[in-house]
């Protein structure tokens, strides 16, 4: 690709400066690489020896990409992204196959979003393809950093931030674009996966999203509300926040997840549902992964693309879903297992939603999965399953899995 | 004050730690002093020789606090800050006096909302007093930055962010704090702040803030989800946006300011009027002047408090402020005037909305001011001259001026 081009930039400017260019990346090793550390280690805190960092002049455009060692950014104190927030972010993962070879899982998806934020921030655009390669050498750089315990993995965090020095009320024309990498445990600190889940609190006095407001774009800004919310429902015993919006109680995520909850029917049937892209949810990647695995699945139930009973009747649907619904069903004995997904956690079995019933949150009622079913029932361990499966490039399906090379 | 002390932090620790402690401020000097700007400079550009920095660590709580040359922070990639955006500001002016020294204006409310706004965030508070006194030297080390010509200032940009090396999604327990100085031309280009003023585009489709949101807290992460639809404004041709919330079209803010209509009585009084504190809109200091002020003028409408007639009875109300009245108002002849507030503008004229009447953007009419008065109208015009008064130490009330000793 060209290393100039006349592509028409987020700060409106014609002038041809340089675009994102991934055979301009160089590469400098760390002198020293940092010993790996000891399994056991917390989801976030270990990062590896090296970085991907570019930047971004609105006179001349995209700096060469460059791979190097691991350290601090030199921010302006007066930076955009320190005082207005123009931050957006992704999250991957990189496993090591059966064939000794390094997955990504639908990247394409990942640099397309990051391009979508990018955009809605006012921040600089760039060629997602082009990002996409500088990012599978940072990984392949990378290497042995890889986990190949149970649980761990190798997560990706593309970060592009604003970095115009001024505290004047506007979009960024300058930013950095950089990615680190960091062999991560589990999420969270439960027994296994599949056997054990997470408790969350339904709070509907702060709200993470609305119509009109950014839920739906992949920005650093959607999380730091949730923090103090998030430590309140951890003193009342529950270990996330399953965020709701407006008088119906509408889910839109559960503490930094997607939503999915499994309701048995009249007909015996399994109703799957989840909130729809209304612009107050992320568009998750695993959760489009999903329902794109139990949308096949329900095409054809004898196909085993997923590991359920062929005589079930799957109904996969995407909309509104009020905890009024889920507290209704799970009474009834219908609600028979609740779910998040996404990067961080693949899929984690939610075991009880408390709800609160009177709003001095004096009383909470726990919404409980039917039989009392503690980590993941059928359908969210099939899925789990599958997608960890295509993750780890064991199998392949749509060409999700993709070679990091 | 002692220089730890077991105050309960916002990380939950109850581990004696180091309180902020402004007896423990060093100064160093930058060694080359930067040339002083030609005035014509805009907002937010220019910054001084010094900053104020301190830093917080969770086992030994804030670092001595130092004034040192202006220069880049050096930033943990995974920072919370730039991951999460946990960043709180301030913003606050000073104003050389008659008195040939140093004014700040009501500088401890700021203070107090600064710790607010870092306790909604789940960082680590502070004595403001500390903070103040430390400002307060800043300040006096960058005297000869302080402008003199009319329509600049001095603004103190008072910044929190959270340094937590961690891309773990949760509140941070390292922070820094620090605050810049930077002389400031007039926010917006207009001829003088008294006979020009700005346009807004009532935009619904974008909502800046919401019940359960954090639009009532001096977070960065409630301007930059309007950098695009103020972008989009400009397009149309306005200079701000005047953020709606709901089908009431209810208005929160206009661009970053606070919004106040005055609008004529049958019985030849003025009505007043600005939306009220309910968590959707900043709690503006510069509002809560204003309001005061009017307050004052209303119960004693001869005391001169303002410059506006004894006859005239003022009635001012703290309430919901729908488009549709302000676009009753325009066509009844009724809208006198409406005005923005806030530390940067002080007052400034609104002369016009953009009311979007087709949802498609394809039809606005302008809403306008009796008489198409371009300016400040007499309500606007009298706030500006008291306010800027007692900014300038030229005035006293109620003890805002506040000495920077």
């Amino acid at each position: 690709m060209a290393s100039t081009a006349a592509v028409p930039q987020a700060n409106g400017s014609a002038h041809p400066v340089a675009s994102l260019d991934s055979s301009l990346l160089t590469i400098t090793h760390a002198e020293t690489l940092k010993p790996l550390p000891a399994p056991g280690y917390a989801f976030g805190d270990v990062k590896t020896d090296h970085m991907l960092v570019m930047e971004y002049d609105p006179l001349s455009g995209w700096s060469a990409p460059e791979i190097k060692p691991y350290g601090p950014l030199p921010l302006d104190p007066s930076s955009n992204c320190l005082q207005y927030c123009s931050n957006v972010f992704e999250g991957m993962k990189a496993f090591l196959g059966p064939d000794g070879k390094l997955h990504l899982f639908r990247p394409d998806r990942n640099m397309q979003r990051l391009v979508v934020s990018a955009a809605r921030m006012g921040l600089p655009t760039f060629d997602p393809d082009e990002l996409l390669r500088c990012i599978k050498k940072l990984v392949a750089v990378e290497e042995r950093w890889v986990p190949t315990e149970a649980g761990h993995s190798l997560y990706i965090r593309p970060t592009m931030i604003g970095t115009k020095p001024s505290i004047k009320v506007g979009p960024s024309n300058h930013a950095m674009l950089y990615a680190l990498v960091l062999p991560v445990g589990p999420y969270f600190a439960t027994a296994s996966p599949t056997d054990a889940g997470v408790s969350l609190l339904a709070v509907g006095e702060n709200v993470r999203s609305w119509p009109g407001g950014t839920g739906g774009f992949k920005m650093g800004l959607n999380y730091s509300p949730g923090f103090v919310p998030q430590q309140r429902a951890a003193k009342l015993g529950y270990d996330q926040v399953l965020w709701l919006l407006g008088d119906e109680q509408k889910v839109t995520e559960a503490g930094a997840m997607n939503f999915f909850a499994a309701i048995e029917r009249e007909d015996g049937g399994i109703l799957v549902v989840t909130p729809p892209l209304d612009g107050t949810i992320l568009p998750g990647i695993t959760r489009d992964s999903a329902l794109a695995l139990l949308r096949a699945h329900a095409a054809a139930p004898s196909s085993g693309i997923l590991a359920l009973p062929p005589t079930l009747a799957l109904h996969v649907e995407e909309r509104a879903l009020g905890v009024p619904e889920l507290a209704r069903a799970g009474r009834a004995g219908r609600l028979l297992e609740c779910f998040g997904t996404g990067t961080a956690v693949l899929v984690v079995a939610i075991e009880r939603i408390g709800d609160v019933v009177d709003p001095t949150m004096q009383t909470i009622e726990d919404i409980e999965m039917k039989g009392g079913l503690k980590g993941l029932g059928p359908v969210g361990r099939a899925l789990y399953h599958k997608l960890s499966a295509v993750k780890e490039g064991r199998e392949q399906f749509d060409g999700w899995s993709v070679l990091c090379e």
